[in-house]
């Protein structure tokens, strides 16, 4: 029985991913820039049973919910299909953050899955494919195949084999500090693949989001080169705030903020105020990823974790990309 | 000595009034439907002094602050302008809601000292004409002159003499409950003039803000013809949400919100999704208005005066123009 095992970290998107232009290949309409996230890491381990004629995927130890069940499975059809297979596969897949508090794991399960997948159907693709192949299973997982600072470039044909991420600068190229944010998790929320949906039909702000994405985009690489942490940052806010913009503006309106994260928000801008520099990002979602100096990543967190509404913080850091860690 | 007392009721927009096509003339670029509401009032009492060199004016008991006094002044100056006078005044400004909490007294100040000013410099004013005036003072102070729900029309005019507010039915027409949620009012905030200036000049989403514009008022007009809450309740949630979107997404972002803000949209919305029909408002300040049906109000006063961060909630409906009160 071949088994196969990899690890790949969470991201976070400085420039964001927000809007899909084909649905079904989850090609974004725009490019996107993310720091891979140190500590933040999914682990998948995957086994052929070629007697079975179903998959089974267990996520944290149960059985995973049918619904990522069946995201998994059809994933893992993708590779069956290049791999001219048919075997079914006992998955494993373990987070070391907390997934129920709302925290992004598909970029990281579906980047270790196409590690894991192509080393255990035996299918050899290149990083780059391995990026097109995990883009397939949730768009922000393309990025969290590299480590560091990393950019999707949308790509332009139909097929989507050019819609893959590249690295910007390896992990070690800028430390900075990035400090998450865990809020109350609250009510029910709108997934990101259905609130873009929403927003790319529904808001009226959606045009000029698309528009001015890429200045946005040239600013953050451009930061992230020179290790410019005003820049990276400033553009990352407003990059941040116009997607949520954007969404609020849609009818019916997407707030991801709860009270907290605007807590957080305010909070930032009074750290930065004081001399402090930081800066915030969100995903659709409540938490608040916050960036700062390396050496300043201790006190940033100290401050973060006393807002009203923030459960615990998490400390990270530009970190590692995909790897397989064992077959067998 | 010549003395006038008027009052004028505060409003909330439905419609908002946010960017200036005059900075000067207070000249909109779109119009604005709101309501006025009843109770909260301001009242001005003006007497001619004319031995004084200068105005002297007081707000609620105090002298005033040297800004708020020579903003004052120079809209006296207008009415002095009009009626060939050079006559200095004393002016006492009485509001009876919160003006620290953030809630706008501009609108009901200058709607209520337009009215004193008319009569003490005896220049015969129609209502219209007391609108245009008003308007000078604070853009939104052209709604307060009348009551029940009000338009502000853009008008075309360079001289803004066609830029007034026009009622669009009195307030006995639909006796909606409206509930006034006061936050905690947190730090230091943007006003709405140098607000609207920057969503104007930084927001990439304003020309879609305007472009949309027209639709919600329309909506809200007929709605309010109608007396139909949802369609009023939608249009303006939804109108708010984009003069708050399109803040967010200038460059330096506006953020009028607390986390209580936050945390009474949330419960707005769940109000809603369990069958009490409640919408939310809010203008550059982070309290929120909620709009319900006027058999709900207590009801949902109860609610939202529950919502962590809500100081205190204020009762109110649509509610009377502004009025000379006595002349002496």
């Amino acid at each position: 029985m071949i088994v196969a095992r990899a690890r790949a970290n969470a991201n976070v998107a400085l420039a964001k991913y927000w809007g899909k232009r084909d649905e079904a290949l989850n090609l974004p309409f725009t490019g996107s820039i993310s720091v891979t996230l140190d500590g933040l890491e999914t682990h998948v381990s995957l086994a052929l049973v070629p007697r079975s004629s179903s998959d089974r995927v267990r996520m944290n130890g149960a059985p995973a919910l049918a619904a990522e069940a069946q995201r998994v499975s059809r994933f893992l059809d993708l590779v069956r299909a290049q791999a001219h297979a048919a075997t079914r596969v006992e998955v494993d897949l373990e987070s070391n953050f907390p997934v129920a508090a709302g925290l992004a794991s598909s970029a990281s399960t579906f980047a270790a899955l196409a590690l894991a997948s192509n080393r255990a159907f035996g299918l050899d693709l290149s990083p780059e494919q391995l990026s097109v192949l995990a883009r397939r299973g949730s768009g922000s997982a393309a990025r969290s195949i590299h480590g560091g600072f990393v950019e999707w470039l949308a790509g332009e044909a139909a097929d989507g084999l050019d819609s893959r991420a590249v690295q910007v600068a390896p992990a070690h190229h800028w430390s900075i500090g990035i400090v998450v944010a865990v809020t109350d998790e609250g009510r029910k929320k709108v997934g990101s693949r259905e609130g873009m949906a929403i927003a790319a039909r529904e808001s009226p702000f959606f045009r000029a989001w698309l528009e001015t994405h890429a200045a946005d985009a040239a600013a953050i690489r451009s930061g992230i080169w020179a290790r410019d942490l005003l820049l990276v940052g400033e553009a990352a806010e407003h990059n941040c705030l116009k997607m949520h913009a954007a969404s609020l503006a849609a009818r019916p309106s997407l707030l991801y903020w709860t009270p907290a994260t605007v807590a957080v928000i305010h909070r930032v801008r009074e750290l930065r105020a004081d001399g402090l520099e930081a800066y915030f990002t969100i995903d659709a979602g409540p938490q608040v990823k916050v960036l700062c100096r390396a050496e300043d990543r201790a006190q940033v967190a100290e401050q973060i974790a006393r807002v009203p509404g923030v459960r615990r913080v998490l400390l990270s850091a530009p970190g590692p990309g995909a790897e397989v860690l064992a077959t067998r």
